[in-house]
């Protein structure tokens, strides 16, 4: 790292000597938090097993101390004295009332700290040990319910985690909209009525089009890449994650039992999973997170303790993620490149593989009950119906009783698929049941972001399929990061997507791509 | 970990209320602490090299908090009132002014909280920056000097770390006596008085002893040891480390620059590092560290946050981690029972070594100028020259400028062999550098304390050896769990050695087994 790239606070000169403060509380806070990353991280990779109760209490600890500094009444009075800068600067040049005036980069700093603020300090203490008793206890009702096949035990929970929800909305002052309450503490800027509209229009063409695809007589063999020694997998994907453009002077990637990312730019700790007989699963997982990787590590060094310098959202987020994975790392670039080095890597395992059975594989559709086991086509309809169940039970047009026949009857309309069993349907997921609602949407809404700026960079860049072929994903990583990562927090989903692609987010894209990619593979059956 | 070995604090019943809130407070720090090694492991083990920058500030950022924690003024008002219930205590059952009575293991509590607290407190925090500052400084002009062998350029930095020793003495009230305030600080209760007359008696028997062993024939041939595969010594290594009762439901083991322990017997992270011509150095530096860490695992684990269940001192810390090295990792009975392990795994790498050979390999003794590749003989000699120069440091006797020459002068007569650079002389340690002094006593003291522990349990387990040749170690870690581990800091390494063994801590025992384990291997030639 070179002295230039300082993570020290940087402020301009102009700025009241109240910014400068509250940019030394935020970096306190931000450097707290990058410690409970790590201390995550570490549990997840390295913990062993007699250790958790240790690790609790320092999650313990620290989360306080945490809360302690972000809930601090001099970081109240700050923003306070700040917030009169704004107004002063909002008004012209030079602002009134004496205080230096914030210029546009400051009152979003300001902005995004006073919500934080907001989020820090006006949940009563009392709500918020509800809370946490309740993640604990609703963690392991789920955990106990899908063992059992037994919906109804878990029902309380999910009455409790609703009603705490819109509890919290309350407090925060969203009132009766607690569903977009519960959104926008994950995508800023969307809401319920948003997404309703997106996934309407994608629900409409995607659906069909699935048909399409499974209609067809090709099937994807992917039980052909059977005993590709781990050593030898893991040597791959490194390769391949450098060459994308992961610094791994500024990060690392480990095993952990579930594929994640995280901590910051100036430290990323990403993870995936390997299986001998599931070379891709390891591969795209590492892509994936690797997407969220370059994504933190664009965002500009200098600022990560503030909006300036944190992502955007979720949706944003995944759209990172899934951009590198799908759009790049499952095209006909891409293997152009990687399929000679795969062969070299895994010559025995590969030698029954054309190259055709092989690019069938990695694009891969077949309908699943399950999610996380789903490819990227049919993901989005995994999502539809989450967020058709979370609208409903907001609304009060689902009642939690009978969520298990509403998951059913969604799950046959959408995916062509009903389970036989809860497990299998509405017990599979875990965000519920830490009160995660609003969360699922994000994953489809990064879908579509992701393809809407690949038709961006395309149109800019038409021959960026063939710098793939070459090895060279630079051109693609420079663009992600002068357009999405260097703005921080600077747009939500809606206005970055406005503002990259000069129009309003739209799943056209999203169904333009995926029939481009897909059907030309299928219609050959 | 079973449901009752709860890290909370557990305090009796009759205690004052002040003293469950004291517990609560120092949990409170104890779990910051071990935080803060958990960041510095990851930055040994882990830590992307671009990442440094972040890991300072969060280094930083904790160590404030620990700070204003370990010097809270609600901590000095509760140790305030705990004084007077431990005066009332010690009067008689009951105490008197109405406030109950300490119990001897809580006052031993209270007495160490209050030695840490004055340690967190009597230092101004212009002193304490001075010499953060001085830290950083001192490392890099040390690196600079034995990079360049410019002694002359690190002096100023060896004056400055002198003065700041004698003010920080100043500070916590050991006015004139400055290096007995070093010295306790790395081992409470022992004096540089005490240790003069120890190494005083070592030195007069140990030189000669050195004399005997080198001037034999007999020479250990090392480089017989080539090619051991790493994924096979880690192997080899942690059969070893498990068998003799390393506990890694509860600690783990891992590679790094310099081998370690660090974390605490709730989760224990160890290194090692790893040259395939080299195997008996990952091994032993692997014993070693366990040693560390098994006393680590047996200190009560109710009580890690209080001086009940927290390390004696430097010296008790590494009589364990050389017993186990030396006492027992170069034993014939270890050996009984691993060498034939030893060659499973590596038949080829040891076709050629016969069984003498090797254990003469393990039990090479050659004088060498640079302690940390010295044998256990004379490593006693290397210690005994550091504590010397000291000792005349801090009394006046030598002064900066004229060390090397000093350093030169004992060399030649503790080891017999003279640097012809200060690169291999006086600036071959790091820990000056950092204002360290006192430090280097607690390995000797360590050694002493490990052979007298040694004779004492050979004297209850007259087979104990014969137990090693089984395999089975667990005599041996049942005895010192009962008589060291499980006395966390009731004693000093005097107290323990004289409680333990009956008699007062000296060189004599380890005189003993070093003539008893090398002279014979030696006078064969």
């Amino acid at each position: 790292m070179s002295a230039s790239t300082t993570l020290s606070p940087s402020t301009s000169s102009s700025a009241p000597p109240a910014y400068a403060e509250l940019l030394v509380q935020l970096n306190r806070i931000h450097r707290l938090e990058t410690i409970a990353q790590l201390l995550g991280w570490d549990e997840q990779v390295n913990l062993p097993r007699g250790s958790a109760d240790l690790r609790g209490e320092q999650h313990a600890v620290l989360a306080e101390t945490i809360h302690a500094a972000a809930s601090a009444p001099q970081l109240g009075e700050l923003l306070a004295k700040l917030a009169g800068s704004t107004a002063g600067g909002a008004g012209g040049a030079g602002g009134g009332g004496g205080a230096p005036a914030l210029g546009e980069d400051e009152r979003i700093v300001v902005r995004e700290a006073q919500r934080d603020y907001d989020r820090a300090t006006k949940l009563p203490v009392a709500f918020v040990r509800a809370k946490a008793a309740q993640s604990s206890v609703g963690f392991h009702a789920w955990a106990r319910a899908r063992e059992a096949d037994d919906f109804a035990g878990y029902a309380p929970v999910l009455e409790r985690n609703l009603e705490l929800a819109r509890e919290e909305a309350g407090y925060l002052g969203w009132g009766e909209r607690a569903y977009d309450y519960m959104i926008d503490k994950h995508d800023p800027g969307l809401s319920a009525a948003v997404i309703e509209r997106l996934f309407g229009e994608l629900r409409r063409e995607l659906v069909p089009l699935v048909g399409e695809i499974t209609s067809s007589g090709v099937k994807a063999q992917r039980e052909l890449l059977r005993g590709f020694p781990v050593a030898a997998q893991r040597e791959f994907l490194r390769e391949v994650t450098a060459r994308l453009g992961f610094d791994y002077e500024r990060g690392r990637i480990d095993v952990s039992l579930h594929p994640f990312c995280a901590g910051t730019g100036a430290d990323i700790r990403m993870t995936t999973r390997f299986n001998e007989d599931e070379p891709l699963d390891s591969l795209f997982s590492a892509i994936h997170e690797t997407g969220h990787g370059m994504y933190e590590q664009g965002l500009p060094l200098a600022h990560h303790a503030t909006a300036l310098g944190r992502a955007a959202g979720m949706g944003v987020h995944e759209s990172q993620s899934r951009l590198w994975e799908n759009q790049v790392g499952r095209s006909r670039g891409f293997w152009a490149f990687f399929e000679p080095r795969f062969r070299e890597k895994f010559s025995q395992q590969l030698s029954g593989v054309s190259s055709d059975a092989l690019y069938l594989a990695i694009n891969a559709v077949e309908p699943t009950l399950i999610r996380v086991d789903a490819d990227e086509v049919t993901y989005n309809l995994h999502i539809i119906l989450r967020f058709e169940i979370e609208r409903r039970l907001f609304s009060g047009e689902l009642a939690v009783r009978d969520l298990p026949e509403a998951w059913r009857a969604l799950s046959r309309e959408l995916i062509g698929l009903e389970p036989d069993s809860d497990r299998v349907g509405v017990l599979q997921d875990v965000h519920w049941s830490d009160g995660a609602f609003g969360y699922f949407p994000s994953y489809c809404l990064g879908n579509m972001l992701a393809a809407q700026l690949w038709e961006a960079v395309r149109g800019e860049q038409p021959g960026i399929e063939d710098a793939f072929a070459r090895g060279e994903f630079g051109g693609l990583l420079g663009w992600l990061r002068r357009n999405v990562h260097a703005a921080g927090k600077r747009y939500d989903a809606l206005g970055l997507a406005q503002r990259v692609t000069g129009r309003e987010l739209s799943p056209a894209p999203l169904l333009r791509y995926l029939r481009e990619r897909y059907l030309p593979l299928y219609r050959a059956g």
